[in-house]
């Protein structure tokens, strides 16, 4: 009564790892609550010598593996219904899946990068060929976004998607926040811990995060989004200070990915360090977890919380995406949705000048009478109107910090007042310039 | 191109108005995205003049709506392929589903009472006649909490389940935490609000809560649940002084659906007012919310969060699971899966009073010597440890409240302890008793 699907395994990395170990302990428990058995038949490496005699070596799940370095000959076993994809990078990676599509056998990625810069061309391919390409592990680690997105939410028109997304920077910014560290100590723990790379700048400059922005805000705004057109700033030149006085006004600085829907139809897509109110949920969201909030115009607002990355947490996406194939609902759904990047417009997005958000800034002023006044001249010649300001007494330094925070403004604005500002004598530059998010009105909590 | 199907909708009240609004609203987007039109071709109403009259004077998506109060022709209608039951109770709802599927007709059901008193049956009939049945409005609002457990989670063997499931207990735990109120001004407010049912038995009870679980956790653990084997606490006995001390020992009250299984393979099935860290983001659930965590083996820790109840998030569930079917992804599953209760065993449940947990015990104690003596050495015999004691100075009164927080303790044991401890002289019957949840060690945040 059992289907059996064979199944070719492209990497044996981290999260490969953990396919293995999820395919292998819970195939019992698969068979009885799916009816699919699952074929384990080839396990594409690089390195087939030491991936042999380490397996050999093993005890478990891992032992006695079907290695091979011939990915085509994987790809094309007549008896391999389904190529799993957890070795990254563009190519070969991409090759791999467009030639496994073309045989109509389904693909599961956790490849981001990949899905980013050739997806339209990928998803074309599939549906040529009535196969499906499933990929919830690109996105969130193990929360079950990407089926939400596709499934359980579908009902709505989501106006706005707010996300932490990369667990490196949420877990150096949660440092930062609690110990009150530089950005340095907190990324030099996170590399001794396992948490960043050697070398972070994919995490820390917020690239990953459009990645993953770029795949999410696609699947909830019906658009194709390139993450190059995604307004970019890491965390790397975040300092203390502003982590302090965030906390003093209320709020934690975390760095989002945030995709929103104008009333035109356009898509405003950021990634930058933000302000979040320490009552919103996202505030709660620390160390290396992921969340991301989904404003849909039924639901009004929902959170989906887990863990972002990892070999476990990520080869759980990868396998109830197997799952989800095997029982043939992710092709059903594939077939019939027309979502994804090859079925739909290129995003129309709004240049971040044109931004209407609420800010932080942070200047450093010269103790001296009349200041004040100067700035916020400024900011009222350019419409910007303050909503808050907090000025400590001289701490002994030449310069004084000056924190003010703005009702809603323009960002194309901001700049301009702020390039002035920091031409003020009684000014230093560069003035330090974030943005506050407020959770929409009509969501907010009794 | 585009799939026409025939829905009939059986009940025009709170969630079957939001289904009609999204359905009418969202039409062209529908067929856009997923290729499906729906028509919907029946609504079901036991007072066929008032809607009638309403809907004629009504503008938009309400009006010119195809009433009738023939149900039975409704569902024979051969152009009828869903039938969507939002009527509620389960007298004549069974009967109406129980038909629908045996002509092969899907259903969608919001109505959880309904499932859990009749669901192995109905389940039954639809797995013979090829017909699905989906149900993600009947918990958590318009969570996709049960998508995510029967696609998106589907790799884990998932080890406990705890959710915030029923929106008026939480709004007025809410209140009572926030505003110092007692229940009974809590209740007022929110029945005042539309909070609240005129009676509010099912909800404050915990029997809602209760009757969720059964079905999430029957889900969650391939179980078929009888919610009256769950353990049943409400929250109408709440003091505000055992709010305020939880505050003041770092705890927010929440009442929480527990499911939980143990290496024995045994579920402990329980609803009761419950102490949450405040650093678990349970605690930040406030208000009309819901939220549910899952612990996976491989996933760690998720939780999904929205709003659990209202017009429009119950409808968005209903409108979802409607597009999943259309698409034929809610049937490819349904066929496949053997995790809903015709396919599973009936669950062993722990009875509660071998659970092992922490709790919050308050006694009222005469101030006279020796009297924290006598209960420490009464919890002794019992094999109770004390974690943490609080007592403040004389309020004047003849008894001072004493709070207790103890280590992990058999339930028994602790119910044992405290009918002696109830009989001693020093102190006044009944203390009250509240279970102390942890967010298991390995899942907690760095």
């Amino acid at each position: 009564m059992s289907d059996r699907v064979g199944i070719a395994l492209l990497g044996y990395g981290t999260v490969g790892k953990g396919v293995v170990q999820i395919l292998r302990d819970q195939a019992a428990r698969f068979e009885q609550r799916t009816g699919v058995t699952f074929d384990l038949r080839h396990v594409v490496v690089r390195d087939l010598q030491k991936h042999r005699s380490e397996s050999e070596k093993a005890e478990g799940v891992h032992r006695g593996l079907p290695f091979t370095t011939d990915a085509q000959a994987a790809i094309n076993d007549p008896d391999v219904k389904i190529v799993v994809e957890v070795m990254g990078g563009i190519d070969p990676a991409a090759k791999y899946l467009a030639d496994a599509l073309k045989l109509g056998k389904h693909v599961i990625t956790a490849n981001k990068s990949l899905l980013a810069e050739k997806g339209p061309a990928l998803f074309a391919t599939a549906r040529t060929h009535h196969a499906c390409i499933a990929f919830e592990a690109s996105c969130g680690g193990g929360i079950p976004i990407v089926e939400s997105l596709t499934r359980g939410l579908l009902a709505n028109r989501i106006d706005a998607l707010v996300g932490i997304v990369n667990g490196t920077c949420n877990a150096i910014l949660t440092r930062m926040t609690k110990n009150g560290w530089t950005y340095a100590q907190a990324l030099a723990e996170a590399q001794s811990l396992g948490f960043a790379e050697a070398d972070p700048t994919l995490d820390v400059s917020g690239a990953d995060a459009a990645q993953k922005l770029a795949l999410l805000a696609g699947l909830a705004f019906d658009a194709r989004i390139n993450p190059r057109d995604i307004h970019l700033e890491g965390i790397t030149t975040l300092e203390p200070l502003d982590i302090k006085f965030a906390g003093e006004l209320g709020y934690v600085v975390k760095l989002l990915a945030i995709g929103e829907r104008t009333t035109e139809g356009k898509l405003v897509l950021r990634v930058h360090p933000t302000l979040v109110h320490h009552t919103d949920v996202l505030a709660e969201v620390s160390g290396g977890f992921n969340a991301i909030s989904v404003y849909g115009n039924a639901l009004g607002h929902a959170l989906f919380y887990g863990r972002g990355a990892g070999s476990m947490p990520t080869a759980s996406a990868v396998v109830s995406d197997l799952l989800s194939v095997g029982i043939g609902a992710a092709p059903a759904a594939f077939a019939k949705l027309r979502i994804y990047p090859d079925c739909v417009e290129q995003a129309m997005v709004e240049p971040i000048g044109d931004l209407r958000s609420r800010y932080y800034l942070r200047l450093l002023a010269r103790d001296v009478p009349g200041t004040i006044a100067q700035i916020s001249n400024c900011l009222g010649r350019h419409g910007i109107s303050i909503s808050a300001i907090l000025q400590r007494e001289d701490n002994g330094g030449k310069f004084v910090p000056i924190v003010i925070t703005t009702h809603i403004a323009i960002e194309g604005n901001v700049a301009a007042a702020l390039a002035e500002i920091d031409q003020l004598a009684c000014i230093q530059p560069a003035t330090v310039k974030l943005r506050i998010i407020d959770q929409p009105r009509e969501f907010a909590e009794s």
